[in-house]
């Protein structure tokens, strides 16, 4: 039995989504049983991770992918992973601009997640996103994330497609950049690709991808986008698609599903185990007090986070 | 009592450095052992970071410094935390071209810290690193991190001066960027400031910096620099010492190491809960499964991490 909140999802209500989202992203109580509910409900919609360097372009080129799937009468979700201000703990990139273009669009889902202060969880909480997004029918979830840190990697490794976003000669270490998100990349765009130097940056992407051994045996196509004037939105969709059919018969998908589980039990299991720890009476003040030693260099923080531990400020894990 | 292979770090002997931070890096079982020992020793060094989108020249910056130090009598130690290869795990940028430069330096220590594995840890090995480094008695330790990631910018905080590179004209978001990493930078660098644009990129910078509200009312000096030909390293120097100079008295450092200690314990503590529950017997093996049917969709992730840590085999914290 779904609780009327869950109906209201699954029936693609956008303030149900919006909610939702919420109580995944704050880590409340709530999240774990309205994703329990959420789960059977989802597996049914294309999730496409968009990733590449800041000033690679991405959001044009996802708004612009949104539409196309728009005009094909598809609903689309976009979840967009912010760097966030460290000091704030608020969104940068928002939806400013992009509210501008889709926002008034009823078929159109937008979201920002940034990071949510120190117990982590921004890639939990956002492959949950996802999921919710997934269960409430919307057809294409677009996830965009910037830059090349480890919890950017890890979430666009769990989208169905990953799309990998390159602009002719960024500069002189996107040699060394390239052959970090190459193995992540299941279909590549060359974007601006009306700029100098796309040809050169076409001949080394492919020689590197020459170069690269997946283990199922795709080729990654390279498209070239030229996406604040739609040029090449469609070929960009249909290299998505040709992975996704690519996928349905391929011996990786299963190993790759098996991997992205593995991984989410990970993120939740770190999660847990620590809001846990800190959860138990006292241990917050514990913390407080042992970091404020640590700082004064009257402990290292190897014995304070033993002592921590120790003092059973850490929970009884298995025992409730 | 020092162990001889502590008494060797504390005298700087490379090889036993390298050792160490293979430990601390390996999060193997003498780890929190040799930080135990090394964590008195620290204190004496001046940590930098220095970050900045991919294309921004930082590596070409950190050896300019580098040299300069060096010049001076200072030996120097510099950590390059790599955004690693999601697949092989290895470091992408590594320290090829540099060794070129400082690696027949006696008075150089370079290192690369990649992502190791699943259980995180990455900053916190780098920020261990460091500490390493610095009870080796290296004056100036240099760390540098690619990209806005998470991680990234939380190793960046945990250094006493903290660099922000950028380059004119990067690209359209450029300026939600700028909007990120304007509150962790103490310096900002202007780089390849031989290019089109640095005044309109100096004018922009100024504009968002006078609009921040630092809590220790400090103004972040703009230095402009051509790396590649050395122009503007002097100035970096000065500007990275007059920070230094003004935390001394300034009533926001106190606060400011606190705040890092807190977030190295949680770090640390996350690290070990985990790490704990997994090497309980049987652990790995249940997580596997669980993983298995998440994948089938035959359980949803929140009921099997639940299910994992009240099987017991996510450990008995309190209780060892």
């Amino acid at each position: 039995m779904n609780t009327p909140e869950v109906e209201k999802i699954l029936r693609g209500e956008p303030r149900a989504v919006a909610r939702a989202i919420s109580t995944v992203e704050d880590g409340a109580a709530g999240a774990s049983a309205l994703m329990k509910a959420v789960f059977p409900h989802t597996g049914r919609g294309l999730v496409v991770g968009i990733t590449g360097s800041p000033g690679a372009g991405k959001s044009t080129l996802v708004d612009k992918l949104a539409s196309l799937y728009r005009q094909r009468g598809e609903r689309v979700g976009i979840v967009a992973v912010d760097p966030s201000s460290p000091f704030s703990g608020g969104a940068i990139l928002g939806d400013r601009i992009r509210m501008q273009t889709l926002g008034l669009d009823p078929g159109v889902f937008i979201r920002s997640m940034a990071t949510r202060g120190n117990l982590g969880g921004l890639a939990r909480a956002t492959v949950d996103a996802v999921a919710i997004l997934d269960a409430a029918g919307y057809q294409k979830i677009i996830v965009e994330t910037v830059g090349v840190g480890q919890d950017e990697v890890e979430i666009v490794k769990t989208a169905d497609v990953s799309v990998v976003v390159l602009v002719p000669g960024m500069g002189d270490d996107i040699q060394a950049i390239k052959a970090g998100i190459m193995e992540i990349g299941d279909v590549f765009v060359i974007n601006k690709a009306d700029r100098d130097g796309v040809l050169r940056t076409e001949k080394e992407l492919e020689a590197l991808l020459s170069l690269a051994h997946r283990p199922d045996m795709w080729t990654p196509p390279i498209v070239k986008t030229v996406a604040t004037e739609s040029k090449g939105i469609e070929e960009l969709a249909l290299a998505v698609e040709s992975y996704q059919e690519f996928q349905k018969g391929a011996e990786g998908a299963r190993t790759r599903r098996a991997a992205v589980a593995h991984w989410r039990l990970l993120e939740l299991l770190r999660e847990r185990l620590l809001a846990r720890a800190l959860e138990a009476e006292g241990a917050r003040a514990k913390l407080e007090a042992l970091a404020s030693e640590v700082a004064d260099k009257r402990r290292d923080p190897y014995t304070a986070v033993e002592e921590f531990i120790n003092s059973g400020a850490g929970g009884d894990v298995g025992g409730d």
